[in-house]
Parts: structure tokens; C-alpha cells; sequence
């Protein structure tokens, strides 16, 4: 198989760790440039000693030219506003980008710059496609410019995308309470981080101020009459891996369990990382742990009126990384599961 | 100071040793006999160790009249269905019975039969108060027969009490998404319960059927205009102790953040276990590990017309065992606080 | 490729899920039969959803004409003594059997017996091979009954090999240091392996008298002169997976850091599962998780006259399930490695 | 009972805090001074809302004169190599000066500087007492300057005492493997002590480097022959309070298990802090937690002529502020367990 090369900047984070994890092992990929913020250039191996079989350096200046040079496809796990610096001269040298910031999600600048920083590339939200591919899986596939989903969307617009679709709640009042691992806030020097302050602790933070709330509304709004208001609480969880989502909506028709479960059911029913469980099973996160997927319960609550809709993902997995990795498989025309077929990490 | 003399009946499950601790320490108390489904009497000390200058027999079998001989308060640490079996003759001997199970929690001996086991002393219903201090003080001080409040509803209760009684929410469409340690299951050998199953993991169970949710509906409706429906689901968190209650009203009334806040500070102004924490501070359960507290953030969210309440106990001491203590001193004319003024256990 | 097909008996414990877990992704393996000790027969998948792309019972009842017929390598993770009901007649049937208890451990029944029970086909012990493939490679090739090596003796073995082979320490003198994550222990229904009993505790156990002690004095014993005293204190530590054993040894010679870690190094330099860290580099259990790896840091410390050895492995893969697949590939002539190269679980 | 005045510097530490949460239920003590290496001036109870009903600021900028006139006794809980550039004058000034960092811990200022920094105050080390109280009451009660042990050498010196004291041991070549929770490593913003490294490892540290190590030596020559030579070998484990020493030494004499458990047993008869354990109880770190204890398990292996001693205590509590608070009571003449009698938290 020929393979196709490609480049990570931003490798020394959590996700870009879980992105060479993955793609260290898929058939059809060469790593060709690594890059991060780091002190000097390093072998990545001394970086991360499980990947010391790939001799390869990981640059701390990125020469971009070179990237241009050696690699067709551009990873990029950097934070938010470090995207911009490199998005467009990568696209504009034609190659595919597959950024796992937030910097092109957003259809709108002004949104996007309300939450973060000012834009310096507006004209390229035009351009990118949402990189959700239980979604947008067509529009993927013909796009050079892919904005990798945030770890909490990903596992609430999958909830919610059958029922919102089929009209059947407001989408103007959906609570989201969300339950991140630790991994989900990266790996940054913040004391409240310490494991010594984590550990046996849980709390909410950013109680409906989190930027992902934005980029819910923004997919939701599109997925049905164009209105949304998500009332969404992040709560810091002490685990690693994972994010459960308890989602609660208002329902405005009378629809029954038993409905809306095989409307999931067959909504979801070819897509390779998406399982809805039977009613009385409940998804938990260490069964996703390591992987691609997402598991979903939905069911009404009759006596609240109420959809409810636990999800769970891996936020380093289908969260980012996998999630990334599924998008580059339907760019390049691959099998979609390719090197994402791992099983869970148990126990 | 003359000692009150007390029994605890269950001191080996968790709530019996948080019991076991706090009585120990506290000044106005004698421990006179301790009971529990073991295989045979044990010293205290052999079961646990850090009560080994308590030179007591855990007794096997209970001796009722021995009971009602040497104690004058009596506490019963049991698992539902079994206080049955000794409320009504310590309530006919005269004794003050504190009963942390669910057995005459409700008013409606058909509601806890819906949800449990046939009721066998109905009539004992409506001699019992529900031992919630901050709602119904004054009748606790003259009571003989204390239901405990269940872990979960404590902090739900307290969380909503000022809302619902100032007419602001909907009390019928009332959303708790509560999370709790794992000490929440008690000490029962289950499979699901070992360390390499719930490390690690995060799940929801018991979706819209757990028995705490009839009991909330109960006092919430009391509180309120008759009516309440309550869509609970619980969550089982890597954690030893507490509860995290995130709880979601739909506002029926105009109300701003700051309304809210003042009347829920004013309400529990006078409360030496209840903070309600400025508005940008979010409580954490490690702030509340091991002490009697309640921390309360209010807000509204105005987007979605919600008031959202967050609340943090300790399952262990204001979920049970603290709180059992807290009834207890006010039933004897004791300082409210008395054993119950220990820091969290931090960190 | 024709594919080998392969019964596990006893899959329900962790060794058997972790053994399932790895077959399943082994290109040359087929799984032809499950069994365990269940109540009734069920589809695997019920039990453990991660499998359930394979369509296969779990059968409660052994049928062991059955498992002839369809099994060609028969697993056995089973609980010691069980095994000694199953592995006579799978081997007069002629087929290869790898077997992860105890029973067939030792060269001798009476130290088996010693520790363990009566054992009742004592003629097998010579017909075994002792299943370290970095020590009995060449005979491991050849056996048809593997006695898969205990998790704490594949660490300490490994580390203390080449020092033992070269006459450097006293063997009779060794202190083996072990800390256990909370798998070693199975999935047995304990008070003490709770989650709220773990959670935050450290201690000791089996102080001098745990089973795996003879297991090592045996191998140590026939590396070296054949005497071996070894003093064993495993502790067990409040994480899922992995065992860090520090071992020390008195030297019985004068050698430097740089020559022992020179023949370590050579020692194990075709190994594809033991690395030799460079001496500033020391282990860490999560290095290993879900890898079939032994990290080795070994160092002279001169004051005291000790050679120190450090080592981890993952006591579900290579302390048992890895092992014994690294076992069958060996026997079927297969590359060492298959179905054993994924990275490990991290973070 | 008329107050003694304190101060507190460096009081955001884990030692720190928890110096304050002793001190602040400590009935004979009036906390009159707070300081530590802060952005500016704060309240204690906004860094510490656990300490909200403590109205004092935490000062960013010491003002040693006022320190000194409104404490009598100054507990410094600040790193080594800061206590020297607030001894000398507190000392001069008269004060008591109860000091956890190392700066006055060695006899030999050489000794210091190997390890640490140049000393700049070495004619105050033969000032000091060596603070452990077991071994050094009357000298404490005297002093002035009281350098409070290391954590580690706390638990291990009590757990050699006896032994050295007996002259059964060579103290020449023991063994110290050493097991910390994580608090141990303070609260410093390092990449590995994030929740997220740190969770599912274990993992050892400065082998044979630690500078515990030559504390140890110090205060075990002097209890024995005057020489003395210990490996010791730190290990960081993934929970947050809590040390597990398990001790190896080869024994120079003929003892029984049953000799030596009674000489231990009579050695700390009358010590409120020290327990022996019986023979075949083993320790575990949550027993000690949030307590000022040391449990001690003792024993000959006879096979390998070793002596086996496992120790554990509360590295915040024994091992640093509870144990100055019970120097600091030795001191002021006060029962010695003031304010240090809490039971242990549990579960």
C-alpha cells in the first residue's frame, strides 16, 4: 500500500500523544514531521518513551516549508489561536488539514471571537468542514480543511442529532450535564490539576460559560429550525479518560421509548463507532476507554416530559484524536475504521 | 456532664462506623451497646481498629430488653426492611429511635411499599418526623421517632427548599443529576462494586427508578403547592465520599440571579451546616469531606429559564450519620453543632 | 492463513477477559470455545460487551469431548486446583494446553502440595515446561503442557536472571519488594477488595508466606547453584494494572553499575519483550499497561553491598494472558510477537 | 487557659495547611500570624475556605519584627533552605521556632551542604533538638529550636529504634523501601505529580539519592554503634496521604519473632502516638490517615536472618505538622496528644 505521508504539530499534548498512538499503528501512514512547543528538538522517543521505534525528531521550531515539503496531510493538535498561524499556509499549499482546535469550527468569526480570540483567517470558515462524520460524512470527504469536533460536542450532538432532526424537542431548552476525565483539561501546569487536588474530589466548572456551549448550539441549531439554547455544565471527574454526558430535553410531541429508540436504532444503525444499547442497559465510560466510540441510551421520561440521553466517548479518542483519524480514513478513501479498531482498555 | 445513653443497631456498615466516629468524640454521649449482622459477638475493636479504646461487644444477636435497659437513645444503622422489625418496640418502650433507613421516611405507607416491602407498623408513620433540621427544627426537638433522611435527598432538599417555597419553580418538571461516591453503596459484596470495576469509571444507574426519588418528590411537595415530579438520575463517581447534586428548575417567575441568591443566603443565614457560596464560587465534595456541611451555588439561567442549584454534602455525615447526630442533639436540648465541628478532610 | 482453533477455559476471571481480549485480535488464532463458571450458558457478549462481535457461548458446563473435538490449543485460566481436573485429559487427548494456574508449576508435588492441595496427576510435573520463554525458549517450542508462570515470578525471575546465571549475588539472601495492582488479586467477591476499602490505602500482605515465594525459590534455585532463599513481601497498591518489584540482592563478587548493566543489556538484547533502561531511566507500571513488557533498571549500590533491580510488568498480560499467547505463538511456530504489539494503555 | 500566640510561615503548603487545621482546634493555641510565598495579602479564608472562620490575612511579605511581638512560638512549614533566612532571627529574638523544613535537621553542617545548600547559620545546628519526640522528650522539652524529622525518617527511625537500640541489627547494610502518597511531593507545579501522570502509576524515585537518606544514617548511628549505612529506595504511589515503610535488616544475633515483638511492645508501652501491632496485623496506610500515629509491625524471618519491619504513618500529620504540634506541646508543658486526637478518616 502506498502510503501517505503525513505531519503532527502539536504531538506533546494529550491528544497529540493519543493522535501518534493511533496513527503510529495504521497500515496506510508514514509520520514524516513531528513538531511542539518544546525547549529543543528531541527524538520523540525520549519525549515518549513507548514510541522509541519511530526515529523521528520532534522539532521545536516548525519549519513549515518543510512540512509542506514532506507530508500530504497536517495534523494539527495545538490550542486554540495557535491554529491560525499555520492553517492557512498549509492550505494555501494545497495540502489536507485536520485541525483538532477549535480555531475553524465555528461558521461565524464573530461567534468564534466572542469566546476566544480575534480571527485572522475568517475567509476559511467557509471553507472547512465540521469534521462529525456521522454527520457531514459527504462534505468530509470532499474537504481539504477539517475542524476536528471538541470532546463535549462530539458526544452531545450525537445524542441529540436523531431527535432534533425528527423535531420531536425544543431545541431552545437542552440541559447538557457533562462528566469530563482529567485528561479532557491537557496537560497544563494549573494547581487545581495536582493529583493530590483532584483525586477524590468532583466538581462543575465553568457553569454555562464553557466555549464548547457555543459549538453545540451552532450544529444543533443546523440539525433543526436553526434555534438553540444549551444550558451546559461541564463537571471535572477523577478518571482519565472519558466524558458521560446526561442530556435532558423538552419534548414536543408524544413519542413513546419504544419509538424513539429504534429511530436511534436505524439512524445509527451502519455506523461503525456509534452504538444505541438496549433500554435497560446504561452506557459507563471505561467501555470506551481506548477507543472510537460512542455509546447511547435514550428514552423518554413520561412523567417529566423529558428525552433523556446518556452518551459516553473517550475525549482523547472520539473526542479528538480517533475522531481525527476516522475523518483523515474518509478524506483519503480508506476503510473509515482503519487503524481505530482497537478494544476497549479493560479493566 | 450527665451522658445520654445510646445504642446503634448496624454499626458495621458505613453509616454505623461514621456513626461509631462521631458518637465517640462526642461529650454528652455514652455508647452502651452496639449490634450487627456478624457471625458472632466481636469486640468493637477487632471489627474496627480505630475504635479500640471502646471496650465494647458488637453483639450477633440483639437483645432487645437488654436495649431498652441500658439505652436511652437509640440509633438504628439497618438496611431498609429490617428497622421494621425493631422500631415499633423501642417506640412502645418509650425510647427515642433515630432510624437512618427508609422504613418510615414516608408519610404514605403505599408509596413505600411501591418502592420497597410491605409496611408492618403503618400507624408509626405519622408519629415519625423527617429528620431534616433546616426544615422541620421545632418538631424534631419533641419527637420520639426520627426517619432519617436518605443521601441523596438531603442535599436535593436543601438545594431546592427556597425556591419551592417562594412559588418560583415548576416543582413538576424538576431535573436531579446527582453523583455520588462510592461508600453511597454501602458495604455490600457486589461484583460491580470491587476497585478494579468502578476505578476508573464513570456511570448513571437506576435512570428515573431510584427509591430516593419518591422521597424527594414527598418533601418537595410538602414544601410547595401539593405537587412535585422529580426526574432523578443518580451517578456512581470514583470517589470514596459525597455527593454532588447538580439540580435544574424551569423558572416560573421573573426572577435575576441575584434575587435568588439573597433569599437563599437570608434562608439559611442562621444555619451552622448550610453555605451558600458566592455566586462565582463553585463547591467541590472535598470541601464538605467528613463534616456535617451542605454548600449550596444558586443561579439563574436566563437563556433557558432555568434556576440552577449545585449541592454538596458528605453521603456519610449530613447524608446520614451527621445528620442522625444533628437531630439527636437537638432532641436533647443539646448545642445543634455539638460532635459535628471537625474540618473537612483535606486533602 | 489456517487459523489454530483454541478453547479458554475459565474466561470470565481478569487473566481469562485480558487472554479473550488478545485472541480475538491474533490473526492465526480461531476461538472455537468459551467456558467458565457461571450460572448458565451465555453468549459472551452478554457478559463482556466489548466481545460481542463474537458469536459465541460461554458454556457453564465443561464439555470436554466437546472441546477435543473443536479445540486444538486448549487455554486453562482457571483458579489453581481446577485446572488439575481438566489438564490430564486434554493432554492424554493429545492436545497443547497452556495453562495460567499454579498446578503445574512446580517440579515438585510436595512443595506444591506444601502450599497448595493434594495433587492428582503428579506425573505431569515432568512433562510440563515452565513457560518463561526468555529462559526455556527452545523447550517451550516443544512442549504440549505449558505451566504459565505466576504474575510476581515472571517479574522478579526476569529481572534476576542474568545476576543469578552469572554467580554475582548470594541467592540465598534475596528481598523481593512487590506492589500489585488490585487485578492481581481476580475478581473474587472480598470486603477487603472493595472500592471504598482500596481506594487510598497501601498495605502489606502474605508476609513471607505467599504462594508465588516457592515459585521463584524453584527458578531461582535452577538458574543459579540450586540453593534459593528468597524473603517475598507483596504489598497491594490502589491501581488496576501492573506490579513494580524492587529486588535486592546481596553481591557476592565486586562488579560495577557499567558491567552489570552491560550483561544485562546483552542478556536480554534479542528479547522483544524486555528492555534494559538506561540506569538514570527508572520503571513505571503504566509504561507496561496492557503490553506485554518487562522493564528492567538495574544498578550496584556500593555502600550496602546490593545489587538493585527494578522491574515492571502489566500482571495481566505479560504476568499471565501475553505470557501465555507469547507461549503459543512460540509452540505454533508463529513470530513471537503477534497479537502482542499494541502500545500501551496511556494516559 | 491562657493562649499561646503562634505564627505560621508558609502556611500554603500541604504541611502548612495542615499545621493550621491542628492549630486551629487546638485548645491552648491563639494563631496570631500568617505568611507565605503568595502574590499579595489574603485572607485565609480565600485560599482556604475550610479556615473561613479564621479572620486573618496570610501576608505575602513577612515583617519578622512583627512576628516576633505577636508570637510567641513560629512553626515554619517552608521548603529547605528558606527556615535559614528566618532562624537566626527569630532565635535571636527568643522565640520558640519549631522548624519542619531540613535546614537544621543534621548535626553537620558538611553533611547539609551535600546534599542542600551552603548553611548560613551552622553554629545554631548544635542548638537544635532532633525532633522526635520517642527519642527525644526531655531534650525537646528544653529547646528552643526544635528541627522536626523528615517525613520518611519519621516512620523509619521509630521502626528501627528498638532493634539499633538492642544492638540486634547491622545497621550497616539495611534496607528502606519506601511507598508516599502523593501530598508527600508537596504542592509543586510538576508535569508528573499532574492527576493525569500520576493515576494508575507507581512508580520509584531517586534511588538511593533521596536526601532522607543520610537523615536516617544520621539519627540510626547515633542510636547504635555510630555507623550506619541505609539504602533507601522512594517510591511515589497514587493515593494522597500515607507512608508505607517496609524495612529489611540483617540481624547480628539470635532473636525470636515473639523476643523482638516484646521488646518493641515494651519499648513504645507508653507512647499515645506509637502502636506495635500484633504479629499477624499488618498495616495499612488508612488507618493513620489524618492522625498523629505510627502503627508498627515487627518480625524475624528466619530463613533469610532478616529482621522485617513495617511501619506507616500520615506523612502531613506524623511525619511533619502533627508531630510539630506534639513537639510544640512537649514544649509548652502541655498534655502531649493536645489537639492531636482525632481518629482516622476513614472510609
Amino acid at each position: 500500500m502506498k502510503k501517505i505521508r503525513v505531519a503532527i504539530i502539536g504531538v506533546t499534548g494529550y491528544a497529540g500523544e493519543e493522535l501518534l498512538r493511533i496513527l503510529l499503528n495504521h497500515p496506510a501512514v508514514e509520520i514524516r514531521y513531528l513538531g511542539a512547543k518544546i525547549e529543543k528538538g528531541t527524538p520523540i522517543g525520549e519525549i515518549f518513551p513507548q514510541f522509541s521505534s519511530l526515529h523521528l525528531l520532534c522539532h521545536s521550531e516548525i519549519d513549515k516549508e518543510e512540512v509542506l515539503k514532506v507530508a500530504d496531510t497536517i495534523f494539527l493538535a495545538l490550542p486554540h489561536g495557535v491554529s491560525l498561524q499555520y492553517v492557512p499556509y498549509f492550505y494555501a499549499g494545497g495540502k489536507t488539514i485536520i485541525d483538532l482546535s477549535a480555531d475553524y469550527r465555528f461558521d461565524s468569526a464573530e461567534i468564534y471571537e466572542k469566546y476566544y480570540i480575534p480571527h485572522t483567517s475568517p475567509q476559511l470558515l467557509k471553507e472547512k468542514v465540521y469534521g462529525l462524520p456521522e454527520l457531514y460524512r459527504e462534505k468530509i470527504k470532499k474537504s481539504k480543511l477539517i475542524a476536528n469536533p471538541g470532546c463535549y460536542p462530539t458526544g452531545v450532538i450525537l445524542g441529540l442529532a436523531p431527535a432534533v432532526k425528527e423535531g420531536w424537542i425544543n431545541t431552545e431548552s437542552i440541559v447538557v450535564d457533562a462528566k469530563s476525565g482529567v485528561t479532557g483539561a491537557g496537560r497544563s501546569l494549573k494547581p487545581q490539576l495536582l493529583y493530590s487536588e483532584v483525586n477524590e474530589d468532583f466538581k462543575a466548572y465553568a457553569v454555562g460559560t464553557h466555549r464548547h456551549q457555543p459549538e453545540m448550539e451552532q450544529e444543533i441549531a443546523k440539525l433543526g429550525n436553526g434555534k438553540s439554547r444549551i444550558l451546559f455544565i461541564p463537571h471535572l471527574a477523577p478518571y482519565n479518560r472519558g466524558i458521560f454526558s446526561t442530556i435532558y430535553a423538552d419534548l414536543k410531541v408524544r413519542v413513546s421509548s419504544e419509538e424513539v429508540w429504534e429511530k436511534y436504532s436505524s439512524f445509527y444503525k451502519e455506523e461503525p463507532f456509534v452504538k444505541v444499547l438496549p433500554p435497560e442497559k446504561f452506557p459507563s465510560v471505561k467501555e470506551v476507554r481506548g477507543t472510537n466510540l460512542c455509546l447511547i441510551n435514550v428514552r423518554v421520561e413520561k412523567r417529566t416530559g423529558k428525552l433523556v440521553i446518556l452518551t459516553v466517548i473517550d475525549n482523547l479518542t472520539k473526542g479528538a484524536s480517533g475522531q481525527a483519524v476516522q475523518n483523515f480514513n474518509l478524506i483519503m478513501g480508506l476503510p473509515e475504521t482503519m487503524g481505530l479498531e482497537n478494544l476497549p482498555y479493560l479493566p
